[in-house]
């Protein structure tokens, strides 16, 4: 059993990686760790878990890390960049949920990020922890950095048209919506049952972290070419969940549907639904599943129209970051995460 | 007292407008219709009414239309289209919601809608009631073509880019997102509740019927240029509201928020938003108006991203139906319009 | 023109009474406060009053509300105490919508809110705000202590049984249940909405702060006999709407239904719904109407099951306040209470 | 390998079970039927069990029910007392989720059904599927009736009282909340989203079909002491979960808390929640467990309150269904049972 450690299990990230893991053949986690709620019980916090779970949140200092062979951290960004070097000098493997290493060049990071990355030199080694474009680095990476939500949808609509070289990468629209919890589980008024739901609105329209992310990944699927991609994400009244909408220029003439079927064979969570069919959020939810569809737009000039669904806590944070121990470790790469969505 | 006949009020269009209606200081609903609920009080079907309407339903053949100086149309498509040339003929105007009389070619509608139409002679003198593009033509009509819903959204959010030519009307897309009760009060598996909430999916991505609606607007604000529009509509959990999200390539620098806001100057229920502001459905909730904000993306070549919020059962519907008809009778624009957004 | 300022007006009960008093006739609100939001104008903080208001948020503490002939105070508890007696000595009345001014004992006032009075001398004059209940004295108050949303649906599903005798009052059950904006506008874990949605829950099963409200009110109904009431309230994934759900054990044979309807005959906002229907809270959204419905269980021995619903903001809170202000300075007693319920 | 086959699994309780037993170690699906999808692959109508699922709707007359060992029905009432009677001679066990054989009275049934039961000789040998009850009689059982929802849900929370004794048996209230999936997966106008979402009403006041099926069950647990029970059901605007709150009057002193506790100690699938504590239908969404919470309400001569919450799919239908079918076979109890609750 590998056993791991999860820093930061009160966030619906945290969470959701240990309800997972809990279900995994593999994997025993050892420690929790909550600087809030240190001292009470998982399942006080979390009732749903009584019965599955006996663990004590720990702070974020606990020795009992060092007995990890792998730790998690579902932490907000600039909190696993303290702990991370010193867990890496003691041979213990870490996948950071957060943003902290993610971003190759640390002044894009400080920028966006708005303060100084504190151990900048990991940067390089740390692998982007999406498997469909990066799985033999991450089968040898000490240090992996989990994509995030958005990316992660928008990057599974895109690689194969990238790859292909067959579509415009200068003009590349992605409209992404994404469920309530994927702003955290923290008091703040923005998120309220009753600023939410019943309503829609964009957000960040000009700007939102991850933008650059997204580049990056883009620019390494379409080998280094140069990607512009305006992005612009939707708050949904709805807890999870992410569906991206990406419109694509097409260069030439193309079975885009056969395209994507041959890119995604061989791989376990990404399933391109069949011509003519809409994905929904909620096929996928409590999965580790991406749901794609390709279409093409009423327009005289149809635009190439790929949708991906994913449910935004398991493929875009805690199943994908289970994906990669799994890959980590030499395990099979769906090791628990055999669910179905749960509808309704 | 202009005397009003609804015919088909038992849709959320309908009932919609027999709510704003009672309010109206100008107007009296002397007749609604239903076909499926003739003979019951309508404050038996809507208990929201109680107190408000005494009327009792009679069907679509009732003598009583012929006692009014104008008649809504809240019927499906395929509807309005028979009963309209008589009514016209004894010198009753009608607003028709629905689809019959919106688009100014037979082949077309007869394409999308997959039936021929039985009065394509009158599809000429219709008028296609948007105020803020035909105000004037709307003043002088007998028949009206109330605009759709994601139209109206979309066609507000483009118009002054589309009148300035400062944006390329060859590659235009419109991502956009309803709430529900667009797609109507009658039992189908598609809009339970089970089926609808916790989730949200695109739709007719490769053809919507109001596709061709749109294209037909915009060439009219661009004075005829072709116009190349890539629609993709989507279904959010919530009841009421449409967010239509447009990318636009523009051609020359601009301070589009300063043209926006010149533009809709004068109209009383098209709200340019600050800058920096998105704009959210509830805000709307309720009301006939169209709020707007301007952004520019954070792509290395910037989309021009315009972001608008209607009701669409208000402004996309019921409350423009009620000010083109306050148009057509002289009466002030707004009257009867007059609620602000109810939140939460 | 009655002068009017509301302390207190960033809550959902503050918006929702500006929002009212804004289509009022004869009330003008000529200052709002709010010490969070001071400076800032009030439809920067809500959009939806763009068009309607031209207010900024003062301070509590701003001279302004010396000329107001009313103070209505939609703050948390513990607030309205500190200003009400300058305010009364400068002969401005003033409608309280919090807590501070509804129970008569001080002392249960103390134990239930954990704090000391700040001026017990003014609790026998201030009149409980249920018009239905002490519509004389509210018509001559100087202060009207609004009563709490839970209360009001209970009250008015009981007071006719009261009154009648013909109930055993030691034995009632009320099990209510409340959308999410009676738990206010600030950020709360427990109210977001990956907290609320798609989940239910009963809260302070053993004792909520409303019971000795309820208690109070249904002892003044049933003329001091003693009452002996069980509540329960739970919270419902929506924003607004209660429904009560009350069991009462007969003592003799009655028509309920007619009791009910004789008792609020001549009632403006309370409601009996036709035998053998059921209550919607949807029905009175944005409204100042309680609808009520009288059954008998399915039991051997039957109880009497009365269902009320009211929209918490309106007739639990804002509504209500209003309807209140119209009886203190002689207005028709819905004057600006007008609107129909909002569905969908 | 137990082989199973569902006749109905296209309603939410049908696949919900199929969901459930893809996941079964010992169980293998080997037919499904459905008449309105005959023919189509399960997971076109289910797109969230591509990749799972690789049967197609049969019909149900289909023959390859009888290769079965167990045959579930998740059927409406009425369609299962037709092909029961079959399967039992041909010794293939069944589970009907549907009411056909959950009353012990047929003219009982025939009353609340409206119609007559076609094989009424088998009701006394069917036994009512619920293992805290009936455990024994469940192990030897060729026909099992499978629980309705909101009796699972109310049962649970009055046995321990019941058997104790030390309650009124003749005064309990059942006041239940249910979320929408509960009325199926077929178009209604009542259960769409525009109908039920940010909306709460009781239904069925004066009498619901599980009515009779409470009281035979709780008759039972009071060992035939005459028992009256006023029931009355709510719909909740979710998808999942029910929640019951009962009041009963006791009639005597006791550590209730302790007897719950102590009453349910063994049961691997009620959990009865620390004192002080709320369950949320969300803690058990997915789930097969039952938590329950005791309290003693404020009122002066207190109620004894327990609150149960059940996900109405899983312990309230698909999942009890296994439960009874490991029983019936000699598994493990809660073999295949092992999720914890999805949240949020």
């Amino acid at each position: 059993m590998i056993k791991v450690g999860i820093v930061g299990a009160t966030g619906y990230t945290g969470v959701e990686l240990l309800r997972l893991l809990l279900l995994h053949p593999q994997a025993e986690t050892i420690v929790v760790t909550s600087n809030s709620e240190q001292g009470k019980r998982v399942d006080e916090v979390f009732p749903g878990l009584r019965g599955q779970c006996t663990l004590t949140f720990d702070n974020h200092e606990t020795e009992k890390l060092s007995n990890c062979d792998l730790v998690f951290f579902a932490t907000p960004h600039a909190t696993a960049m303290n702990y991370v070097p010193a867990l890496l000098e003691n041979d213990i493997r870490v996948i950071d949920l957060s943003a902290d290493f993610r971003l190759k060049d640390s002044a894009q990071w400080q920028d966006w990020y708005k303060l100084e990355h504190s151990c900048p030199q990991l940067l390089d080694s740390a692998v982007y922890g999406l498997p469909e474009l990066n799985r033999d680095s991450i089968k040898k990476a000490r240090l992996v950095a989990n994509p995030g939500c958005y990316p992660t949808a928008i990057s599974l609509a895109l690689l194969p048209a990238l790859a292909s070289g067959a579509i415009s990468a200068s003009n590349i629209i992605a409209d992404a919506k994404s469920g309530v919890s994927g702003a955290g589980r923290s008091a703040a008024l923005g998120t309220l049952h009753a600023e939410v739901s019943e309503s829609f609105k964009a957000y960040s329209a000009t700007g939102h972290r991850h933008w650059p992310e997204i580049v990056q990944t883009l620019k390494q699927a379409a080998d280094e070419t140069d990607v512009n991609v305006t992005f612009v994400p939707h708050l949904v009244p709805m807890n999870r969940g992410i569906l991206a909408t990406t419109y694509l220029q097409p260069l030439s003439d193309n079975d885009w549907q056969q395209m994507y079927e041959s890119f995604y064979l061989n791989e376990p969570f990404v399933d391109v639904l069949p011509s003519g069919t809409h994905p929904e959020t909620r096929s996928v939810r409590g999965t580790n599943i991406c749901q794609l569809a390709v279409h093409q737009s009423s327009a005289t000039k149809p635009h190439l129209i790929v949708i991906s669904v994913i449910d935004n806590l398991v493929k875009g944070a805690a199943g994908q970051a289970i994906q990669n121990m799994n890959l980590m470790f030499g395990l099979e790469e769906s090791s628990g995460l055999f669910a179905s969505g749960l509808i309704p």
